[in-house]
């Protein structure tokens, strides 16, 4: 029995290493594109901003380690198409330039996203990056040294206020870089009520990052470098640019042999991760998920869930049983010296799906007020009027304290109500908590 | 209609501001033996300790807070006895040497616990102390001053080391004193099993804290003041000694005329903390609780419970609708530079139940092992064998990373198994977790 793997970061991997766990007869071959396997693209921020030192921290597992376990993992090696009814494909290595067929027996898809490119003037020019690989890190950390030849106080604009916009502004702001995020939306954080944005924009500006909202960008200028954006507004000066508008699903190649696509484009995948093809499975941010508060498909790509998916679908692969339920929409972000976490819905996510929601904030301190390490900490809940069903919370505090999001992600699993999260026992004492948790602070507070 | 609250710590004051706020017509007076309303008892150690300046920080609300908002509250005042039928009871106002008497419509028993103090030879001997409330911790500090007249390092005996022996230990090394713990157990925090308890121990050792185990203390001799602790080993020299072995709920009031009490000694209540007694209700450290996870009565007084269980009563007594279900066993505490947290049954609990469980620990690491800050955390569940259905987690680690505790608890309400806990969708990003959250390695591990 031959698997075959397209893709080598969080899907591909997890996926292969669980499928050779439950059948080590397996035989697997893992074709990936770029000449990395199985890294961690979550953090290549820190890498640019210098809390990592260097990218090679990234790389969880070699191909050399693969081949160790009985997987073989080749990279630069691209898949250019499909034969399903015959189970073959054809595979191109870029690092000798042959063109190859391979036969399957079962196939994974876990190809990935790639960041948005707009398709606006001037986009091309250089030192227009996304960051997406170690590659594209290396062409960042490349374009600052090189603006620093230009400039004591080189700029960089990003083009996009969500979470890697963020990072990436807290990144170049540790290089020294003068930073401008643009956000076409009237506030940062488009996943988040206006309230939770607010805190993370002061955050953002108290650390010398400028924020331009609603704002559009058009295009941008230069002589084969980028100079300049040109916005809906007018237009800045620049030495680097970093789109971080938004991320689309590969999945142009899984179309082309007749796997399902959701409107979202994304790979269409039941909760055991098959395809609509018999023995072709996905994993990773290629897939839709579903989301378990709204009850709709999503696409959310996220590295916890593409490794969750990777373990489902090599479960299965490897004649195991283990389905993917969905997700209930929870992420944590590292903003300067604040932490935003949500999960489930925000109080607009509601009202756009006709739902009759409240949500309440209440401003707090994540230990208690008298013990001296307490800081600030914000809780939003978002609750269903009628029923006081939870659909969602958004925190912003400090560092660990906002992984309590967990608890509120954790009730949204079962439609837990505000009542459910003003009755949990929760773990106190002083260094940790005030004697009500923030959370059941805000929960009191709605179920006034 | 009048409520008479006889204690002000956590239930009573809590009780008080809850059942005004439902009914604001409510006559309420709180009479509380001590000279001290509405303080943080867990705080006391760090303010031994000195993290905390002094024990004013304590105090969330005055007297005269109370009086704002429209209820007496008096101190040094002693509830004696109560007449249930005629609903009249006996005060001793120690201040004014007077006695008096009140009528209620409504009563709430809050009288709290107090710490044991074993009837051995010596235990009168000056500077041995329990720790329960201000007075207690001004005469340990004012001991420890004194002691530094006699001696450069005077030595402090811990006789037990739970959560409180340990807290004090560090409160006790922080002033510079040399420390023993003597735990009758064979080891140290008899509520977790003994891998998690290793790891304390190795913390507690660490700052040069000397530990006893499986020792017991048979008296104390001294000239006046204590100046030895005898134990079933040997003797030890002692300049002041704390008696941090547990407690006891004072119940003696609320039996004296005829409130039900649990073989604890606790008072019973139901899930409105009613009494048996129609109008008697009870909150806090005097009372049981049911344990949802064992199905039975338990004896965990701790001060979230108390502060959750007035609110409840408060509600109640105002007229409102509200109930409290139970607890799981939560709970947390810095030992030292370490955290440990724990819910529900440790194994050992399990097998005392007749249980057939199971128990795994992982070790790793709690934020991305790429990522700077990252340190080791410890995670155990104990699991039901046959249906995997969680039965509790205990947690060594560092700070905040330990709250996720929570996130266990909060399936222990529900009755949630080891692959719930693998399918939750948690909050993930590099400076906070590592791509799969301890909890689910240990779950994943589990489930293998």
């Amino acid at each position: 029995m031959k698997l075959i793997v397209i893709g080598g970061v969080a899907g591909g991997t997890s996926a292969a290493a669980k499928a050779k766990r439950v059948n080590p007869d397996l035989e697997i071959t893992l074709f990936e594109r770029s000449n990395q396997v199985s890294f961690a693209p979550c953090g290549l921020p820190y890498v640019i901003g210098g809390e990592i030192s260097n990218f090679h921290k990234l790389i969880a597992r070699t191909p050399q380690d693969f081949a160790q376990t009985g997987i073989e993992a080749l990279t630069q090696h691209e898949v250019l198409s499909v034969d399903y009814p015959n189970r073959v494909l054809e595979v191109r290595n870029h690092r000798e330039g042959q063109t190859f067929k391979a036969s399957f027996d079962k196939l994974l898809i876990a190809t990935g996203a790639s960041a948005l490119r707009p398709r606006i003037p001037g986009v091309d020019l250089e030192n227009i990056f996304t960051l997406r690989n170690i590659a594209d890190g290396e062409a960042i950390q490349k374009a600052i040294l090189e603006a620093y030849n230009r400039s004591s106080t080189p700029k960089a604009v990003i083009v996009g206020g969500g979470y890697i916009g963020l990072e990436m502004a807290e990144a170049f702001q540790k290089r020294g870089l003068q930073v401008t995020v643009i956000e076409q939306l009237p506030r940062l954080l488009g996943n988040v009520d206006p309230d939770t944005a607010a805190l993370t924009l002061t955050e953002v500006k108290r650390h010398g990052v400028e924020v331009l909202v609603s704002e559009q960008v058009k295009g941008f200028s230069g002589n084969g470098r980028v100079q300049k954006v040109l916005t809906s507004q007018g237009e800045l000066e620049a030495d680097l640019v970093l789109l971080a508008a938004g991320v689309r699903p590969n999945s142009s190649l899984a179309a082309s042999f007749g796997v399902n696509l959701t409107p979202f484009g994304s790979v269409e995948v039941n909760q055991q991760l098959e395809t609509n093809l018999p023995g072709v499975y996905a994993a990773g941010d290629v897939t839709e998920v579903h989301h378990l508060v709204s009850g709709r498909h999503a696409y959310i790509p996220l590295g916890n869930t593409a490794n969750h998916q990777g373990r489902v679908a090599g479960t299965n692969i490897g004649g195991g049983h283990s389905s993917f339920p969905g997700v209930v929409g929870t992420a944590i972000s590292k903003v300067f010296d604040v932490a935003v976490g949500l999960t489930g819905l925000s109080e607009l996510d509601a009202f756009q799906l006709g739902l009759e929601a409240k949500a309440i904030s209440i401003n707090t301190s994540d230990h208690a007020s008298y013990f001296p390490d307490h800081r600030p900490i914000m809780v939003r809940l978002v609750f269903e009027t009628k029923t006081a069903r939870l659909l969602g919370a958004q925190i912003v505090g400090h560092g660990d304290a906002v992984k309590r999001i967990d608890v509120v992600a954790s009730l949204l699993h079962r439609a837990g109500t505000l009542e459910d999260l003003a009755n949990l026992n929760l773990a106190y004492a002083p260094p940790f908590s005030s004697v009500w948790d923030p959370l059941q602070i805000a929960a009191n507070a709605a179920l006034r």
